[in-house]
């Protein structure tokens, strides 16, 4: 190890990140070291200015610099469908795909008996509350396919049943997935939902 | 994506290190926002350190906070024995290992005649200096067991032939190691390299 104690402690930070481990780290920070100018100097001027601005939407959870988010501000997008999903990682994958207009609601997890996480540990009351304030039509569920997200998918379906349109993302065969390499379950959910030519 | 230009500036950066792509990136600064007293602040913080301190030692090559690095300020590492890496990561393994007590050069490379590495783009001339000027009995050649580790290895031990003793790393199989995971060239090493017992 370097004697150096900054060097160290960057190490150990950076070993904190995920998909990072102590290998990894120093090898992350020799290369920080290596390109201090375009990468070091700019990578630390940038997280300072994100601590200092981040901040959570306050209506649906999202990441960004304001109060309430882009998405939940901009009036094209109150199309009264609302999308439920598990975390902002899951948000922004939607956003990359393009192709849902509507606005977001972040759970922040999912419920989970294990982890002791309940209704008001994640954003459900909130869901609630925008399904009246903000006359939403339809709720989907794009929470993801394992069985925590799923139990709360279930549960939310039974707390808005009657009220809205509740659906939820199809489950088949992945554009560019082979047969082969499918599990049991897709298979079994795809050939249940086929569909007409 | 968020709309938010510094996170996706924090995460256009983030992507750059080695070991992280755009997705690894995405979940590392999420996490970072969320751990922003306890992570993103610190890292910030130490990154900007790091970029003000770093140094690379001008006798050895190592990476620290001074011009002339604690190992080469040592007294006590002035054992005659010079341990030659290709990297500073490979210094940091071998200190990690705590079982060489002499000090160190750092090549910064290996040749190779296709990305156009030479003697004179590594730290093969001050080598040669240093052999002379800090009375080195005993060069030891810690490159790595590729070719072009290999190669280089070679060129040194010619430059240094007759100057001093020239001793690599023994080749075998790996504490832990199991034959039938080894590749060929390892068991032949091992077998060649075979001791009483």
């Amino acid at each position: 190890m370097s004697s150096n104690s900054d060097i160290d402690n960057l190490i150990d930070l950076m070993a904190k990140l995920p998909g990072l481990g102590p290998r990894s780290a120093r090898r992350a920070v020799l290369h920080l070291i290596r390109k201090r100018a375009r990468l070091l100097t700019p990578l630390s001027d940038v997280m300072q200015q994100v601590a200092a601005t981040a901040r959570e939407c306050l209506n649906c959870g999202n990441v960004g610099t304001t109060d309430i988010c882009d998405i939940c501000d901009s009036e094209v997008r109150a199309t009264g469908e609302l999308c439920v999903v598990e975390d902002v990682a899951d948000l922004w994958a939607m956003e990359r795909a393009a192709v849902f207009k509507g606005r977001y609601h972040v759970l922040g997890g999912t419920l989970s008996a294990l982890d002791g996480v309940g209704p008001d540990e994640l954003r459900i009351p909130r869901l609630k509350d925008r399904v009246t304030a903000e006359g939403i039509s339809e709720v989907i569920l794009a929470l993801n396919a394992t069985v925590d997200g799923q139990t709360t998918a279930h549960y939310i379906a039974d707390q808005l049943e009657g009220q809205v349109r509740l659906t939820s993302l199809a489950q088949g065969v992945p554009i560019g997935g082979e047969l082969d390499y499918l599990d049991d379950g897709t298979i079994t959910a795809a050939l249940r939902a086929r569909k007409e030519l």
